[in-house]
């Protein structure tokens, strides 16, 4: 029985409580979280205690930790998770910054604890089973990867100003599955964006659209497109082209219900945004974490994830503000 | 707190005690089974206790039951749990003769206490949407169904032996669908049956292959094809036409992964049989039971339903017998 | 070159003498039609003369008719063509009397001509490529087939009362298509029959809407659904099951554009109706029907395949008039 | 009745040759080849005469010219028939040299003659209706584009050699489309390319993959993907995203089969190449051409889409070669 201490009891904190509770094999002790009534409930619903981040750490019955807190926090509660010798499970991204990246990586090569950074997308059913035929050869050499990746609305613009910018924040995600998908290192990116969607973004130095490519040193392609808005939900789709075929996987649906009359003949829209779409994903990755950990295999999306995709998002943004293509090394 | 017993440790109890453990509001106090080692190992999965029929009904702490023992003990249990007062959830079928059914229909009324009957698929999201569109008048008033139900395999023929047949066994949740999808109720029968799968089949006195159509006294039609063998799965789909247009919902996929190559451009078979299929409609179902009991509000599918879906079985058997349409007062 | 004369000038007429013109190998040298105007109209479009029945006839250039005239005219069309040993292509029916079918079969067959009958679904390229798959063994033994077959809207009560009834009118296109499916003839029909979409057609003594099923002698079975209106457009397809799999052909879309909005994700409705979605159909048919007369080869849709059509049709309105399963040798 | 001379007896000529023979309201009169047996042939099956240039383009009768004959041959013969007073519909490209496109542009508004561009994707009925509801706004202001374009297979190297190269050859129908579904001129443009399918390839200079970004002043951006090899068929597919949603192109099918069986569930593949895929727009695109000419309205794909089409290729090649986003006006 896996003990799990988490910080942080937001929306994403409660589905990884939910999920813990629902999986065998592990219990919640201890929820931490600035908002104290927030914590207290949580840990109520799941039978813990809320706690605050010292006690949570210093229980020697605590394993493992969820650390679910605001992206800030990231880095100094992987720092001192490992050096408690906890295993760790951290939504992504570590850190917005490189060096604190580095940083809370060598705390956790120094300690030997096990890291898993919560890229959850790879665990969704549909984007796995496209991986695991690549894998099986069922398209023979990968040759270029197409990457949909467009949210259902424009978060506040409070939201954007902490975000880390589009790059680091949304496309992050598809550079992971970018990587994952091309099966070798990108080592060059070149990026468009734009505040299409909202001046507003514009305002505060963001941007709301982009097209990005990548390519790897044997000349694989991907191509990347966000958007902050798609107005019909959350379009999440990847198309894998090899030597020998196709590879898609696209959108998953409420129900499979179709609709056909004198005006149209529609079928249900995409699931509405990441919480639906990866319900899945979210359960499955941390059942993944857990069975690493009990079981002292490796997990399977490491803390140097975390940092190639933040990498390829460093490029990204360098790319796009000076209008060239940039080198992954530039970045490194 | 909705504290249940549940008869019957088998492949669908396991389902139902996992569906009660992950459901709030309620709790598993006692398993029963005539496999005590069963009932033991799933009474132990679940914090529950192995006990006999007498303890767990005499048990006043215990507010409910799940039935989902074997047909033939369902007439009797239903009846003995409406004697002790307790609300009853039992799998489908009542049992095989109306006579009992009545009885223990009686029995339920005598006691006033809630009964649903597990027509699952009345519970399917893509089934449930696809019927609330009707009731929202989506397409106008309802005119033909068509309801295509084949199981992935034939069951071995000592399972046959016992089922009751393939109309009531097996075509008993389409003439449910039916009647739910008409929104009227059928007053004739007619239906041709064959065993085209396995001479065995025929050997036992049944069939495995069928075709049904329906009628109402307003001259509202349905179809029903069933299959015990369809070699790519789990094929269900429900398809309505009304006045203004059609609904159909359709199978369900383990991903959405499509593969296009030199041989085929193909995406994944649907689910595998009714445990994966209808994972979701077992959860919901479960949870609307404790729902209307917990709330005093009316559960779902109630007994009649049970009785009237029984009745058609009755009708299609006599009408296969006699090859004749067979009027349902024939069998009431 | 073949030559050509043609019987009606109507809408399926200047179908049939568009194809001509663009086949390759034969030539219209004759329109024939009661509305003179319209005969003429025809003829100058494609260089060939309005005439009446008899020059046609007796032109000795002329190898083969088209009868596309009102049905009542085709039986006397067909016996004279015969007689002329023209080869014929004449459109369904041949006749709503099996005995005047029997006159027109006799006729050919004393002539020794070839004649084709305007089954026109047959040459649609997915129904026929879908029956070419159950020849070459992609299911194994075909055991149940499902035809949905329903037109767009209601026609004029004033053709209605001269179409001979829903089932020899519209069905008898599904009847072919069933035998054609099913590999094997059937031996039994039962039909319910309604006037759901307009009560004016139950005032002609009609139908608009049907559910049939059909048996064959090893108990293969097909169903039929039909309506008069689907205000979705042309609902045309086709469902064969068998030992080793299934098999379906759909509708066909005017494109492949699909839009995603805030409101819904739909796709183009069906192809209107048979003049769009059998366009192929009716070009690929005459062309079979040329090929065969020029190369002495069999025709693909024969004499008997239109009586046999219509003996399901007779036994389909015996079997709604009685309410029972009617032998379809108690018609033959 | 507009009289055609046609420039080219090849494979894409013999199209065009059988669609004007099918269109109402157009003859033609002459066939040039250098392969004089081809040209024979072909004017054989039409009733026209083969000729030689001069004779062709002196003949008073002949209103308008097909040039349809090898990318060398473009211009010359866009100057000469420009000066012989015809319209002219040439295949694309005008010239493999923007030099040379504007010296046969010039010569055609010298003449004032109407010239269409044989950019025949725009004439596709989906692509055709994607654009429609674009212009109507059924999405709002266009925001992004991906274009996915990807041959069946490599051609013979030889072809390659002359070709002109990918950008210039295969990717400019791209570039049409981008800038036909951006509604904004593409300003930048940026290109990825490898030769991954096979090594001669790079040898002979050229790239067989490639992915590309293009951008507007306004920031709209498109992307690209193409690939010389599709073991699955030819891949046409257009996908747009505007402020209210999304609209999509895809593939066509040879027929609606699907088959599901114990290995899998798939559909026909898409239809195999150019031929066959684009043998409506073909047709369209002649008629369009034939009603423009005989009507004195503009055509519609003119020497300009032409020549901006080509800048944009000219622009990839020289990021390519140099690695860099290029302006188009570097290139103009």
């Amino acid at each position: 029985m896996l003990v799990f201490a988490q910080f942080g009891a937001g929306r994403i904190g409660a589905i990884h409580a939910a999920n813990l509770a629902a999986s065998g094999g592990a219990r919640l002790a201890h929820v931490v979280d600035v908002h104290e009534a927030a914590a207290a409930s949580l840990a109520a619903r799941h039978g813990a205690e809320s706690s605050d981040a010292l006690t949570a750490l210093r229980d020697p019955a605590v394993g493992a930790v969820i650390i679910a807190s605001s992206t800030d926090t990231h880095a100094d509660l992987v720092i001192a998770a490992a050096k408690a010798g906890k295993a760790i499970f951290c939504e992504k991204p570590i850190d917005l910054s490189l060096a604190r990246v580095d940083q809370a990586i060598a705390a956790v090569q120094a300690a030997g604890v096990p890291m898993l950074v919560g890229f959850n997308r790879r665990f969704d059913p549909s984007f796995a089973e496209l991986h695991r035929r690549i894998r099986t050869g069922a398209i023979g050499v990968v040759e270029q990867v197409v990457i949909t990746s467009r949210d259902p609305g424009l978060p506040p613009v409070e939201y954007l100003r902490v975000s880390g910018g589009q790059f680091r924040d949304m496309t992050i995600h598809d550079f992971d599955m970018a990587r994952w998908m091309l099966g070798e290192e990108p080592v060059e990116v070149f990026a468009y964006g734009a505040a299409l969607v909202d001046p507003a973004v514009a305002a505060v130095g963001d941007t709301d659209s982009c097209m990005v490519l990548l390519r790897t040193a044997s000349g694989r392609m991907a191509h990347i497109n966000n958007s902050r808005r798609a107005s019909y939900g959350y379009d999440q789709r990847v198309e894998v082209h090899g030597s020998l075929g196709r590879l898609m996987a696209g959108n998953r649906v409420p129900t499979t219900v179709e609709q056909a009359d004198a005006q149209s003949d529609s079928r249900e829209k995409p699931l509405h945004f990441f919480l639906e779409r990866y319900a899945d994903a979210y359960r499955l990755e941390l059942a993944a974490f857990i069975e690493a950990v009990t079981h002292g295999t490796p997990v399977p999306v490491g803390a140097q994830d975390g940092r190639q995709a933040l990498m390829l998002a460093e490029a990204a943004l360098r790319s796009l503000r000076d209008n060239r293509p940039v080198k992954v090394s530039e970045v490194a």
